[in-house]
């Protein structure tokens, strides 16, 4: 049976259910590795202080059948900028059988020069800053171009987690693993997306949001450059 | 504003996913403290090998507004029989303003006779196990009874939460988090219940988790017993 390498992305600040809830998933297949991946092995802290501990360094890292970057608050831009980062995702993109994100991580892998020419998706509130990187913006919650694999805000990393199951190793291994969690959700207010949220909810989100967005549109013009 | 001090536990092959996804709710409501509660600040293991580090220690934890247990693998079972977890639960659910669980979380619950009288939910796979020990058996996500609020199985711990955001923070907090969170699921496979997933993957996923769900099934006929 082959073994997957399946490496996510971590860092400080990072949004800790973009990881998670992948992990939750992966970790459910019987024939994978699984590498939480940063610079060192010391243990980062989420956005809201959460104590994630990476396993394995990017030099130690072996070749990755999947790479996922999940999105963050402002170590998300930290990460657009990170030349090492950057460098680590591009060289072994090469090799990857998929190249996937969560949530803004999408902007981190265009930043990375591996999202242009594909359509691809983010949380709602920064899809812009996609766009403006060459990337086709989809609002679809999970989006599959060629082998890249993507997923919207926070939460979709649970969707795009079944699908990159499937990929992996069959549909029935994801519904196996989707009954397992009992994953049949039943949100209790209908504001998880824009449209069903509505214009108030929408502007107190991108309020309380607004400097991160701002940061977060200045690294994706800069990276536009360069891409 | 009212500051409130939400405790989960955590322990060791403690389901991460319990934890996180709940965790990633609450730490978007801004007048919270939360504990990751354990009996010592060494690091435990989930049951896929995720390391979680405890925030709080048992002799440590201040009075707690919302107690929280997650499910979990064998280490599950193993807290069902844990005095030292089961007089903590105990003597803190009697200043606990909602006493709660996340999957199999409440057969420890349960064991620790918090939820004897109550209507609760558990993971579809574990709900003869509850229903042994006094508890009304319920198949909703999300299930209040008075002050005990208990989700299904696994991710039932999204929708879990926001009920609980709600009840501390109002509807429009809730509301505001899931938009933040972009909960708005589409699982790509209808298996996420036993009905949704047929005959054939439920034997599969008893079949599995057999070893577990039995030795679940002794401890629950045990704490019986004693509540």
């Amino acid at each position: 049976m082959t073994q997957y390498q399946i490496g996510l992305l971590i860092y400080p600040d990072v949004t800790q259910l973009d990881v998670t809830a992948p992990l939750q998933v992966f970790s459910m297949l019987h024939n994978t590795n699984i590498h939480l991946l940063w610079k060192t092995l010391e243990p980062i802290k989420d956005m809201g202080g959460f104590i994630i501990t990476p396993t394995t360094t990017f030099d130690t890292c072996p070749q990755l059948d999947v790479i996922c970057v999940p999105g963050g608050g402002m170590g998300q831009v930290d990460m657009m900028h990170d030349t090492q980062v950057l460098y680590f995702l591009k060289e072994r993109a090469q090799t990857a059988k998929y190249i996937t994100s969560v949530c803004t991580g999408s902007l981190i892998l265009a930043a990375a020069g591996l999202l242009q020419g594909y359509k691809a998706a983010c949380h709602w509130a920064f899809r812009e800053n996609l766009g403006l990187m060459g990337v086709e913006v989809s609002t679809e919650r999970v989006v599959i171009d060629k082998n890249r694999i993507t997923g919207g805000g926070v939460t979709a990393g649970l969707d795009f987690a079944l699908v990159v199951a499937a990929k992996l190793c069959g549909e029935n291994t994801a519904k196996f693993i989707q009954l397992l969690l009992e994953y049949n959700p039943a949100p209790p207010f209908n504001a998880g997306s824009p449209e069903g949220a509505g214009e108030e909810l929408v502007v107190m989100v991108k309020k309380s949001g607004s400097e991160l967005i701002a940061a977060s549109l200045e690294a994706s013009k800069e990276a536009a450059q360069y891409n």
